[in-house]
């Protein structure tokens, strides 16, 4: 394996569409789209724009990342594929990148905790936290699928805390108001995900990258088709039907 | 004056071209191009092409923002020109965005200082501080060119410290030797300066707003140029030529 892979990482995610390529240590390569456009017509020409871009064929690249979840059900779904289907093609490996880890990386060093929060919907937020003043994220909280005051309850009370994603127009105020000065907000130039992001995480795992059959989406709860479907079936069982 | 200004920010500065669109406080585009080629010719289509994907006409735009300097002389001119030519055809405002600010803005809340240092040949960095602890940037120390080692003598001993530029890669090694474990050296990810950012300094800044034709860079040194014109100048003044 190389000391310094050739990254191409691909996030579709949440609402930004994005790809980055890590090239020699350095990012030579990274757009973000978050233009309201379908992410399945959007994602495969700016993946192929990157690499034309910097010369490389698919065959060059040591590993092809993409931000599996949790996210927009359809959003991973076509994030996965589009690996999955580049590396297959080449016969190299696939690395998952957790997207609320890869939106932390925003805020590396941060003296702190970062805490991103995505819009799940529902009334709740996908969440998690990570101690950043190491530098890399390390894991603080558990991923949840939760309302945002029941995870703001759950978090330390003597950190500094940092929020980010795409939940942060909605619930900034209701963080700022809950939790007081100890919370900053977010920028919008560092508060979505950033494929470049998901390409450093990727470098530095060798350790997780498998076969591209093996990738795999991280959900936090079943999609909705799936539990109407299970809703159904427990109110048949109960009706006798 | 919009509230929440439409934003176009083009960066050729340094090393990456790169430019972005912030409208509605979020950001809707954002390219990054670190691929060695000429920005000249990368950096107008890159333009064009977040114009067509947001949908939006030069019009749209409520200012045209330029990373204005320090940074490669050629690389400034070709971004503050073509910020200039787009403002001065609708008739908006420009913004100077300032480089190392721009940069330390990837270390947004950031508990010490963000110390972003470039490459400017002939033995020296162009380099400054900027304390981040409030979140945005607040200058601490005042941009130099000058040799790296006499920069971190003059850094505050009691700060943790993070480095960001494209003078990392070269000077990584001999920062964290000099300033040991309160020295963070930024990830690929954070270490750029990114058009994203400077939408957001000019969005901030609408008081610094200037008419297309008062936009001007930002230069530490005299250009190789006329350091050379001056140089023959004195050597003639002193034959007595």
């Amino acid at each position: 394996m190389a000391t310094n892979p050739t990254v191409l990482a691909i996030d579709t995610s949440g609402p930004v569409a994005g790809c980055a390529v890590l090239k020699d240590g350095r990012i030579v390569h990274q757009i973000a789209m978050n233009h309201g456009l379908t992410h399945s017509e959007t994602i495969m020409p700016a993946v192929d724009g990157a690499l034309s871009a910097v010369g490389l064929a698919c065959g060059d690249v040591d590993v092809f990342a993409a931000v599996a979840g949790p996210g927009s059900f359809t959003g991973v779904r076509i994030g996965v594929c589009a690996a999955k289907g580049l590396a297959h093609a080449v016969g190299k490996p696939c690395c998952a990148v957790h997207a609320l880890e890869a939106l932390a990386m925003n805020f590396f060093g941060f003296d702190g905790l970062c805490c991103p929060i995505l819009d799940a919907r529902r009334g709740q937020v996908y969440c998690a936290a990570f101690d950043m003043a190491g530098g890399m994220p390390v894991r603080a909280l558990e991923d949840a699928a939760e309302p945002l005051p029941d995870f703001l309850a759950r978090l330390p009370k003597d950190r500094r805390l940092v929020f980010v994603g795409d939940g942060v127009p909605v619930h900034a105020k209701a963080v700022l108001e809950t939790l007081g000065s100890r919370a900053l907000i977010a920028p919008p130039s560092l508060r979505d995900l950033r494929a470049d992001a998901a390409c450093v995480l990727a470098a530095q795992r060798p350790d997780t990258w498998v076969d591209a059959a093996a990738l795999r989406p991280i959900y936090l709860r079943a999609p909705q088709a799936e539990r109407e479907r299970k809703k159904r079936a427990e109110s048949s069982e109960y009706s006798g039907c």
